[in-house]
């Protein structure tokens, strides 16, 4: 595979343009462009460059409305609810994360859900802003259909991801972000494509038997992490980030890679939480040195650390991507 | 073992009069008893009349304060702290439960932190019961020390139970409730005690080792589910149980169990949130037809359904308890 290095500046530009090649507003353009250039930048491809192409097909078939233009409502004092309009999910939760906060320092804790909504891509970068300005953040996101309840057969709840960021006393923020599946759906997609089997313990087929065959897997379910309490962790995922919002349950939502069919219509739920407000300005310093005892123990590495190096990177050298891809992308529209 | 039968009011007379015959308040006894009932009742005995030596033997020696008043204060409009003054959990959590409710509502969400606290047995209770008042509500709990942060072997975070409820239209709640270790520590002190050894994959000795000694895991840490991902979920619930309410780390904790030492002082986080002031009236409604998609695939169950059947048998039969428990138990003091 030929590679190219470009800097991220390049690479936003890339996908911008292609984008708005693509039955999209500029403004909206350029909220997307930046969260997949962050992706890229934080070792995330499969949430990067990768997505364009899907992402720009959608844009012009209008399973993705490219000009959607998000509403932000607060419900009560401490709540948002942002309709995405069927747009990206990026430009809406762009608009969360700039209301949530003063909300959040005002009342000590606020949330936003936000519907009809779209893949959302690395949730670790969102939560890290919020850390970023003080705040803790958790969000939740629900996907199309991945995972069965507990001993069924059926895709009803999504790999659901949760990330997590707080903010350290004197340090850069701890970020959890993870998917509540065993695997990303993506590796069993890359296996099937390569005419690869997946590993046992990965995923089941439609009858619910364990499979090693990609494509049986995909048309099947996801293994959750920790066998009962993940697929309880997902379902409580979908209850807040699409029940509460008004989104489409996992079992309604229609892929976020083709451009087929109706919107995916899926949903977030963000939390913001003012630490000192809640506990004092000791509070930062508590999670500083929790963070100092985990980074402390020999072998362990601290959640978000590894990305946040990466990132750091990226911004100085820019990444390495797939010529070829580029070229795809350069020849969208 | 011989058994006996009892009601659930003998069983919650029995437990009180334990307490205070072992230096606690009659208010904050009749708070415990109400609360280990409620653990048999749904099942789950390792947080019920077991419990009753060793609560009374911390409260003799003055590790638990019996006759603690938790002090609420409301650092937000969103948000409520409590000292449980290291006194026993459960008349703490009372007091948030108690007064979070308004605050959600009139806010659309809420939070409590509990700090200088102890274990707080089942939680699937305390969430059910917002849920049964049409709140959504998340729980966290840190405890002692069990889990090692991933790819270190010094059980820095604790096994830190999350619960979840939500409002079902015209059905009873959902709930959640599970612990981030694989398996409940009570199940590896029950293999030591028996002299048996423990499955693999459950835990790890002191130096990192898998290992199948029941006595060696106690010393090491017991697995997390999920691997990493259930490392870095135990991270978040130590930040906001413990760090954010400004209670002691797993790390920092003495044991739940025995009469040594300081007060264990670990923490709590509640979160509330108004379903219907976010999501209008249709949101429980929402949360019912999901709830009614797992519970119709076939071999699956909704969470919370089994401890619900077994609580309304409880209530109308009593439980079969272990004789000899009851006599020490009649014993103490």
């Amino acid at each position: 595979m030929r590679q190219t290095r470009l800097s991220l500046a390049e690479i936003h530009d890339l996908i911008a343009a292609a984008l708005i090649r693509s039955r999209t507003s500029a403004g909206n353009a350029a909220s997307v462009a930046a969260a997949l250039v962050a992706a890229e930048a934080a070792g995330q491809s499969g949430h990067g460059l990768r997505r364009v192409v899907s992402y720009c097909a959608q844009a012009a078939s209008g399973k993705v409305d490219g000009f959607a233009v998000p509403v932000v409502e607060t419900t009560a004092p401490g709540a948002l609810s942002v309709d995405a309009g069927h747009g990206f999910a990026y430009p809406a939760l762009e608009m969360a994360a700039a209301a949530l906060p003063d909300m959040a320092c005002r009342q000590g804790v606020a949330i936003a859900t936000v519907s009809h909504s779209h893949h959302c891509g690395v949730m670790g970068t969102l939560v890290e802003q919020f850390a970023d300005a003080g705040l803790i953040a958790l969000m939740l996101a629900n996907t199309p259909g991945g995972i069965a309840p507990w001993g069924g057969k059926t895709p009803l709840l999504g790999t659901n991801p949760i990330a997590f960021a707080a903010p350290l006393a004197g340090d850069r923020p701890v970020v959890i972000d993870l998917s509540l599946s065993k695997v990303a759906r993506g590796r069993i997609m890359a296996a099937k494509q390569k005419g690869e089997p997946i590993p046992p313990g990965w995923a089941c087929d439609s009858d619910g038997n364990p499979t090693t065959d990609a494509a049986a897997a995909l048309a099947g379910t996801i293994v959750p992490i920790g066998d009962a309490k993940g697929t309880a962790l997902a379902l409580m995922v979908e209850l807040l980030a699409a029940g509460l919002s008004g989104a489409n349950f996992a079992y309604q939502a229609t892929s976020f890679f083709d451009a087929e069919g109706a919107p995916p219509g899926t949903g977030q739920f963000i939390l913001a939480i003012d630490p000192v407000r809640i506990g004092g300005q000791a509070a930062t310093e508590r999670f500083a040195a929790l963070a100092a005892r985990v980074a402390g123990d020999r072998g362990a590495r601290l959640p978000g650390r590894r990305r946040q190096a990466l990132r750091a990177e990226a911004q100085e050298k820019g990444i390495l991507a797939d010529a070829a891809l580029i070229a795809e992308i350069e020849a969208i529209g």
